[in-house]
C-alpha cells in the first residue's frame, strides 16, 4: 500500500487496537440502550406516518381507522418485546433468532432467518438514512434537490464510524436517541397541556383538503379490511429493530441476560409510548399527507404543484403545530435529533449485520472473510458489504421512504416468526427434563408468551405479503430464497472441502525424488539468484529450463549461458504455438512417469516492483504459468523474488495487514 | 479457463497456428496491394465529400476553388508516393518512417513518429468504419438509428478477422477492393460518356439551394485563403494510408523491394484517378452537400427537417445521378463496395498498428506483451487495444465521419515529415561514402525527391494544424505527447531494470544456510503435504509456524498437532493486531539478522480450485501473505498447492496458452 492510502485509512478508523481490548467494548445498560435501540425507538418517526399514508386512499373519510390500527400495533409490539424477553432469558449468549431457529427447528430454518435477517438489515439502513434526509429536508426545503447524495454522504459516515469500532460507535450514539427521546416526549407533552387547556394545536396541512383517489370514495367491505390490513402492515414498521438487542446480548456487560432484559422492556416502553402520542396528536392537529408515489394529487386546494412542493413529515407537522410554528426552536430540535437518530438507527444494522455475517462464516454459510476483524477489531468486511448493498437500494429507490418500506419488514417477520416458533420448541424439550414444579409453571409461562408471539408473527408475516406485495414486497421474497440458495452452496462447499482435506492420519509421506527446475528466459541477476537458491534445496535433479519461443533469443541465450560457464547445464524445450506452459507440463509429466512419490518444483525468478504501473510492464507470464503449474499434481511452484530498487519503499513492516494463511 | 470461453475462442480465431508457418504467410502483389491499400483508395470516398463541406459555407459561391484544391491534392499525392518509393529502396526491411526516423535523425524522432503513427491508426479505424456506416445509411435510410451499434459491431468483426491471422485477412479483403475499385471506374466511366454525349447527370441534391452561411456571405482574401486551405486539408485525408506499404515490405513476397515499390506506385495511380473523376462528376451533377455538425440548415428549399434527415453521402449522390437513380442496381453496387472497403480500410490499421506495437516493444518503447504472437501468429494484444481505442472514439463521437476527421491526418504528416527528412539525411549519409558517379547522380535525385516532399508534407502538416486546430486537431496535440512521454518513460524503465539485472559474472553465489518455514492454520491434508514437500528440500532448519489470531483456534491447533505426533514442533507467533504478514517478517528477519546469506523459504499450502466463484471463498489470505514476503530480500516462497476434486477439468493441457516466463 502506498503511503497515502495508509495514511487515509489511519486518518479515517484510528490506529490499530489489540485483540486484547475485545473485552473492554463491553456495553453497559445505558449505552446498550441507544446502540440497540436506536432503530425500535426512531421508526416511531416515519411509522405513523406510512399509517396515515395508506388510510388516505379514501380522503380523510377513514382517518377515523387510524386509532385502531395503531392500537393493533402497539399489542404486536407488546407481545413482541415479552417474547424476545423469554428468548434472552433462555440463550443469554446471543446470536438471536439465527440461533434459536438453527438449533430448535434446524440449520434450514436458521439459514431461512439469517437471509431474512441479512435483507432486512440493508433495509433498515436504507428506510432509515432515507427517512433521516426526509426530516431535514422538511427543516431545510432548499436541501431536497441533494436527497440521494445526503443520503449516500450519511450512509459513507456511518460506514467510516463503524469501521473504527464498537465502543467509540456506543459514545457518539448515546446523546442523540436520549435528546430525541426527551424532545418527543416534551412535545407530546406539551401537545397533551395544549389539547386540556383548549389550545389544541393545528398543523399547517389541516387546512388542505385530502382529495379521494380515484375508485376509492366508497369501498366496499372486503377493500376496506385490505386497505386497514395494509395500513397496519405498514405500521408494523415501528417494530423493526426489536430484535437487535436479543442478537446483542454477549456485547452486554454482566448480567449480560437481566442487562438486556431490562434494556428490552425499557425499550418497549418508551416506544410505546412515543408512538401512541405521535399519532395522537397528528390525529388530533389534523395533519394530512398524501402519498408521493401516487400519480394524482389529493389536496384540492393545494397552492402550486403538489409534486414538486416536498411535502413535511408528520413528525415535522405535528412540533411544528404544537411547538410554535416551523421557525421556532422547539420545531429545529425535533427535526434535528428526528434527523440525527433516523441516521444513527442504520447503526443498528451496522452492528447486527456484521456480528451475524461473522457467525454465519464461522458456521461456513458466508465467505470465511466475513469472521476477520480489522485493525479496530469491528467486523470490516460485513460492515462494507453492508454499506455497498444500502448505498446501492439507496440509490435506485432515490433514498425515497414509501417507496422502501414496501420491502420492509418481511425479514423481520420472518425472522420473528421462526425465531419465537423455535423458543416454543426450546420450552417444549425443557419441560421434559423438567422436575420443579414452580420452574415448570414458568417454563409453561414462557412458552404460552413465545407461542402467542410465533402465531401474531406468523398472522403479521402473512397479512404484510399480501398486502404489499404488488407494491414491491415480491423484490424481497425473490432476494431471500436467492440468498438461502447461495447460503446452503457455500455451505455445501465449505463442508466438501472440508471432507476432501481431513486426514487419514498416515503421517508425513516423503516423496521420493525431489527434481528442481529453474525457469530461464535470460542470464541476468534473478536467473542466477534462483539457481543458486535451487542448488541450495539439495535437488536430486536440477535443470535450466527455457522454451523456445523464437528461435534467434534462444540462440543468443543458449551463447550468454555458456559465456557464463554455469554448473547446471540449460535444456531447451520446442514451443511451435509459443506457449511455455504446454510444454513445461509435458516435461513435468515426463519426468513424473511411473514414479506417482516424485516431486517437481519449479523455480521462478520474479522481480519485484514498487508502483503498480510497473507491475503492468512486468510477471504477467510468470505468474501465468504458475497459475497452470498449480493444477498439476506432484508439483511445487517456488518464486524467486529479485527486488528492484524501486521496490524498498513498499518493504517496510507496517505496510498493512495480513491475515492467517492457508484457508 | 472454462470450457465454454475455451469454445468460443477456438471459434473465433481458429486453432493453434505452429510457428514455423510464419514464413508462409507472405503476400503476392495481387493480395498486398488490397491489404496495405484499402485505406488510401477508400479515402476517396470521403475526401472529395469533405472538401466540398468546407467550401459550402459561403454557399455554392465558392465551389469553383474545388477543382484547384483537389488538383493541390493530386500534386501531395504524387510527391509523397515518390518519396515512399525511395524509403522502400533504402529501407526493405521495413519498420517504414518510424526506423527511417529513429536511424537517421534520433530515437526521439522515431518515437515522436510512432506516437503520431499510433494515434493515426486509431483514427483511421473510427473514420473508416464510420463512414462505412455512412455509406449502408445512404443505402438504406432505415439503419439510421442504428448507426454507432452499426459501426461498433464492424469493429468488432474486424478485430475478431485480425485475431485469426494475416494470411486469412488478405483473402477476404482483396475481392471487395478489386470490386470498389471496378465499380468506381465503371461509374466515372459511364458519367464521362454521358457527359461527352450531352446527357450530363444531375444529382438529387442539385435542386437544393445553398444558403450562405451567416457572416460568409462575401470573405476577405485572407479568409478565402484560410478556408480554401482547410478544404484543402479536409482533402488531405485521401493521402492516409499512403505509408501503409513502406510499414509492411517484410509481408511482401521477395524481391520484397521492388514489388512493395510496384504496388505503392500502382496504387498512387488508382488512388489519383478515382479522387479526380469522382471530384469532377461531383461538381458536373451539382452534388450539394452541408455540415451536419452545423448549428443552422443551409438548404433553402429543403422539405421536412433536414437534421433529422439523413444526408446521403457525396458518391451516393454521384452513383446515384450517373447509374439510374437511387432504387438502380448499379447504385446498390458502388454502395455496396464503397461500405465494405471503407469498413475494411479500417483493416489497414489492424495490420499496421500491431506491427507497429511489436516493433516498439521490441525497442522497449511499450510492454513487452505487445511482442507476443497469439495463437494465430498475429500479435493479439495490439489487435485488441486497437480495437479498444477505436471503439471508444468511435461512442464519443457517435461515429460522426465529419467530427471525427478533424482529428485525423495530423499524426499521418507528422510522420511523412519525419520519414522524408530522415530519409534526406539518410542520402546526405550514403553520398559521402559513395563513389560511382551513376549511383550518386541516383542518390542525388533520390534525396532531391524527399527533400521535395518533407517540404511539401511539412507545410501541409503547419496548414492542417493551424485549420483545424479549433475543430478538434487540439486533442490530438494533446494526445501525441502524451503517447511520447509514456514510451518515453517505458523505455527509462525498462533500460534502468536490464542495468540493475546485468550480471557482473560472479557466478553462483550459494546461500550459507537454507531455512525452511511451513505456514500452518489447521493440520490437515495440505498442511500434511507442504510439511513432506518441505523436509524433502533438506532444510538446515524447518519450522512449523502459525500466528496466534485467536486463542481459542490456536489452542485447538495445538492439540491437533500433538495428537498427529508430527516431527516438525510447532511455533506460535503472537500477533496483537490480528496479522499474519508483520509477525512472520519479523520472525524471518530475526532469523537472517547478522546472516545475510542465509535463505528462507516459507511454505504455504494453497487450495486449487476449478471454478472462479470458489475463488472466492479461499485463498485470499495465501496470495496476501505471498505479496508482502516477496519484497523481503533473501526469502523466496514455494506454493504447495492440494488439487481438490473440482479442479480436474482445469487441469488438462490443451488450458490456454501461456508465454514466456521471468520477463
Amino acid at each position: 500500500m502506498a503511503v497515502l492510502p495508509r495514511v487515509l485509512k489511519r486518518l479515517i478508523i484510528g490506529s490499530p487496537v489489540s485483540s486484547e481490548r475485545a473485552g473492554h467494548t463491553l456495553l453497559p445498560k445505558r449505552l446498550a440502550l441507544p446502540i440497540f435501540a436506536s432503530d425500535a425507538l426512531s421508526s416511531v418517526a416515519y411509522a405513523t406516518q406510512e399509517i396515515m399514508l395508506v388510510l388516505t386512499v379514501g380522503g380523510a373519510a377513514y382517518l377515523y381507522l387510524a386509532p385502531w390500527v395503531a392500537g393493533a400495533v402497539v399489542v404486536l409490539m407488546a407481545a413482541v418485546v415479552l417474547s424476545y424477553r423469554q428468548l434472552v432469558r433462555a440463550y443469554p449468549t446471543g446470536g438471536g433468532d439465527y440461533e434459536v431457529a438453527s438449533k430448535n427447528i434446524g440449520r434450514s430454518a436458521g439459514v431461512v432467518v439469517a437471509s431474512a435477517l441479512l435483507v432486512d438489515y440493508v433495509m433498515t439502513v436504507a428506510v432509515s438514512v432515507s427517512s433521516g434526509v426526509d426530516n431535514i429536508i422538511s427543516a431545510i426545503p432548499s436541501a431536497a434537490p441533494h436527497r440521494v447524495l445526503l443520503a449516500l454522504l450519511f450512509l459513507v459516515l456511518l460506514a467510516a464510524v463503524n469501521l473504527r469500532g464498537l465502543k467509540e460507535a456506543g459514545l457518539a450514539f448515546a446523546a442523540p436517541t436520549y435528546l430525541f427521546t426527551a424532545g418527543v416526549f416534551i412535545m407530546i407533552g406539551t401537545g397533551l397541556v395544549r389539547i386540556i387547556i383548549g389550545d389544541t394545536p393545528v398543523a399547517e396541512s389541516a387546512k388542505y383538503h385530502l382529495e379521494t383517489q380515484h375508485g376509492y370514495g366508497s369501498l366496499s367491505f372486503f377493500a376496506l379490511t385490505f386497505f386497514t390490513l395494509r395500513a397496519f402492515s405498514s405500521g408494523c414498521t415501528a417494530l423493526t429493530g426489536v430484535e437487535a438487542i436479543a442478537n446483542g446480548v454477549p456485547a452486554f456487560k454482566p448480567p449480560k441476560a437481566r442487562n438486556a432484559q431490562r434494556t428490552l422492556v425499557a425499550m418497549g416502553l418508551i416506544a410505546v409510548s412515543m408512538f401512541v402520542g405521535l399519532t395522537a396528536l397528528a390525529l388530533v392537529s389534523k395533519v394530512h399527507v398524501t402519498d408521493p408515489t401516487s400519480n394524482s394529487c389529493h389536496f384540492r386546494n393545494f397552492v402550486g404543484d403538489c409534486h414538486t412542493h416536498e411535502q413535511k413529515t408528520v413528525i415535522a407537522q405535528v412540533a411544528s403545530a404544537v411547538l410554535g410554528g416551523p421557525h421556532s426552536v422547539g420545531f429545529f430540535f425535533v427535526q434535528a435529533t428526528t434527523a440525527l437518530i433516523l441516521v444513527l438507527a442504520a447503526n443498528t444494522a451496522f452492528n447486527g449485520f456484521p456480528l451475524l455475517g461473522s457467525i454465519l462464516a464461522r458456521d461456513k454459510n458466508l465467505p470465511a472473510q466475513l469472521n476477520n476483524r480489522g485493525d479496530r477489531l469491528a467486523y470490516s468486511n460485513g460492515i462494507l458489504m453492508l454499506a455497498v448493498f444500502a448505498g446501492a437500494l439507496i440509490w435506485i429507490y432515490e433514498a425515497n421512504v414509501t417507496r422502501l418500506i414496501q420491502l420492509y419488514i418481511i425479514g423481520v417477520f420472518t425472522s420473528f416468526t421462526l425465531g419465537q416458533s423455535g423458543m416454543v420448541r426450546h420450552w417444549n424439550r425443557a419441560i421434559r427434563t423438567e422436575r420443579d414444579p414452580m420452574e415448570r409453571r414458568r417454563i409453561r409461562t414462557s412458552r404460552a408468551i413465545n407461542a402467542f408471539g410465533a402465531s401474531l408473527s406468523g398472522i403479521v408475516l402473512v397479512i404484510v405479503i399480501i398486502t404489499k406485495f404488488t407494491k414491491g414486497a415480491y423484490l424481497v421474497l425473490i432476494a431471500m430464497p436467492i440468498l438461502y440458495l447461495i447460503m446452503r452452496a457455500i455451505n455445501k462447499h465449505y463442508a466438501r472441502v472440508a471432507e476432501e482435506l481431513a486426514t487419514e492420519d498416515t503421517g508425513l509421506v516423503l516423496p521420493s525424488r525431489n527434481h528442481s527446475i529453474v525457469l530461464v528466459s535470460k542470464v541476468h541477476k534473478p536467473t542466477l539468484r534462483a539457481l543458486a537458491f535451487a542448488k541450495a534445496t539439495h535437488p536430486d535433479t536440477l535443470t535450466a529450463l527455457t522454451v523456445n519461443i523464437e528461435d534467434e533469443d534462444t540462440r543468443r541465450l543458449q551463447a550468454e549461458w555458456e559465456r557464463h560457464d554455469l554448473p547446471v547445464p540449460l535444456t531447451v524445450l520446442e514451443s511451435p504455438y509459443r506457449e511455455v506452459a504446454r510444454p513445461l507440463i509435458g516435461y513435468i509429466r515426463q519426468l513424473r512417469e511411473n514414479r506417482p512419490r516424485d516431486l517437481v518444483n519449479v523455480f521462478i525468478p520474479e522481480y519485484v516492483v514498487g508502483h503498480w504501473w510497473e507491475q503492468l510492464l512486468h510477471n504477467q507470464r510468470a505468474l501465468r504459468i504458475k497459475g497452470r503449474l498449480l493444477f498439476q499434481p506432484g508439483v511445487m511452484v517456488t518464486s524467486v523474488p529479485w527486488q528492484l530498487h524501486s521496490s524498498e519503499a513498499v518493504r517496510r513492516p507496517d505496510a498493512p495487514a495480513g491475515s492467517r494463511p492457508g484457508t
